[in-house]
């Protein structure tokens, strides 16, 4: 039996992750920091520690004994995380927990990278191909802490894939993003101001995210892998879209915000490596998945 | 008054920076795990931390209230570095003293890269443009934690520069590596038996690449920054002139052991930026510098 050990396994996608994880046939352990949420607690044996401890991440490992890893825990505090030096932190507790694992015989890790290791002067983002030049903090972690855990893989003897992740909307979203925020003012009945939204980004629903790191720690892929839908939409037509399934168009304010400096144009996944090597196709259309977000936030 | 801590400062390259790093006109202060050598006491303000253990470097940071920072220390057993995790636990107690430097208000960092970050099917290695593709884990781990470190660096507000160092020789030279066991082949009487070292490597004596180190922290230069000569030498030749140095042409066996699989032919670095920004030449010629490793193997 394969037996998994999911860290970040309460946060936005980890979450998404545990009942994929378990269709597919894994024994689910989660690391948490404190009590896990009261639904989310059937979903996994879970084990309470904090990973940015020095000792954590061996204690964790003896205790769940995992023979696959997936590592989606990191800072992510809205806005911030994209400058903070817990940026750093997270580094180091990534390499602590790959030792561990490897050290006690771990078989496969599957770690949470990012669209925004890649140079972002290239519209469309091919895994290998498009270089790498991170213009934050955090996707310059995300990129060292591949270019050695990659490295490490090879010499220890485990299987490392790299989910690099786009832009996503749904369940427990921090209501200052995007879609969340939309969704939320016209549910109240506010004005929802957004920018021209001209740029073209690749968005999935979490629900897809959480399923597609599930089916790619269930695969034998290695390397980067986009976990994208592959597909470009305007930003303005998510707005839109929002708008018209919440039947309160008229309170959109397209263009009331500023485009912000140096946003690029267009940035979307070739997402071919997942669905093609990993086998992996998302559920949800764009329409869909932002029905089932605004559900969410009715709810 | 500027301040330096180097980490590594008993250390095959660390020992022959301090004395240039106090002729620049720093007050020097040096880690170290136990006692320093009795040659090296007076050259510095001596402390004793581990780097490894995890409040090392913040504590060693509050002792010696650095403005500048020059980290050399790192996992450097014979053969077995190239290869080993300990270069996981390098990367993260690196970041931990960036992280330790910076909230301390340190200005400039130095610390040393390696060119063996470098995609080594390129002859001719130049900052900034020779792709990175590190064949190694020391290599990875190297490249990926300046990644990270730059990108805090410019977040943090202090100035990195990265010293990417190639081939070297000298005192204290580990006994297994080329000129060293050469050398005391020779001076021993004993054959020395060598390839047919028809590879160009830049080669630098260790006292050179100390005293370029100490520049580079003088300096305002940030960035990657080659330390090599940037004059390429077949080992053989290197092999050859020790023999002649040493009087023992006799004792040579070039080509009696098999080349390195995948050893590449050429690898020298474009060091001009280390001449014209940082204003560094070597004082050393290659005979000069060998002879001076003969003089020191002979004492």
């Amino acid at each position: 039996m394969s037996r998994v050990l999911v860290t970040g396994a309460t946060g936005f996608i980890g979450r998404q992750a545990l009942a994929p994880l378990a269709e597919r046939g894994f024994e689910v352990h989660a690391l948490a920091r404190g009590e896990p949420p009261q639904e989310l607690a059937p979903l996994a044996t879970w084990h309470r520690f904090d990973l940015l401890s020095p000792e954590a991440a061996a204690d964790a490992v003896a205790e769940a004994a995992p023979t696959h890893l997936l590592h989606l825990a990191w800072y992510a505090e809205h806005g911030v995380f994209w400058s903070s030096p817990e940026n750093l932190r997270w580094v180091e507790a990534s390499l602590r927990l790959l030792r561990a694992f490897a050290d006690a015989g771990g078989r496969r890790a599957v770690l949470a990278g990012s669209c925004a290791e890649y140079d972002w002067s290239h519209g469309l983002l091919v895994e290998d191909e498009t270089p790498l030049a991170p213009a934050t903090l955090y996707g310059a972690s995300k990129a060292g802490l591949h270019t050695v855990g990659r490295a490490y893989a090879a010499e220890a003897g485990f299987e490392l894939a790299w989910g690099r992740v786009f832009f996503l909307y749904g369940p427990h979203e921090d209501p200052r993003r995007l879609v969340a925020s939309v969704a939320r003012a016209l549910l109240q009945g506010e004005e929802a101001p957004s920018s021209e939204g001209r740029q073209v980004r690749d968005f999935l629903h979490v629900a897809d995210v959480g399923d597609a790191f599930a089916a790619l720690a269930a695969s034998d892929v290695s390397g980067a892998v986009n976990v994208a839908s592959g597909e470009g939409v305007a930003i303005r037509e998510v707005v839109e879209l929002v708008g018209a399934l919440a039947g309160r168009e008229d309170l959109l304010r397209i263009g009331a915000l500023p485009a912000r400096e140096g946003d690029p144009a267009r940035l979307v996944a070739d997402a071919r490596r997942l669905r093609e090597q990993v086998g992996w196709a998302p559920r949800f259309t764009l329409e869909d998945g932002l029905r089932d977000a605004l559900d969410w936030w009715r709810a």
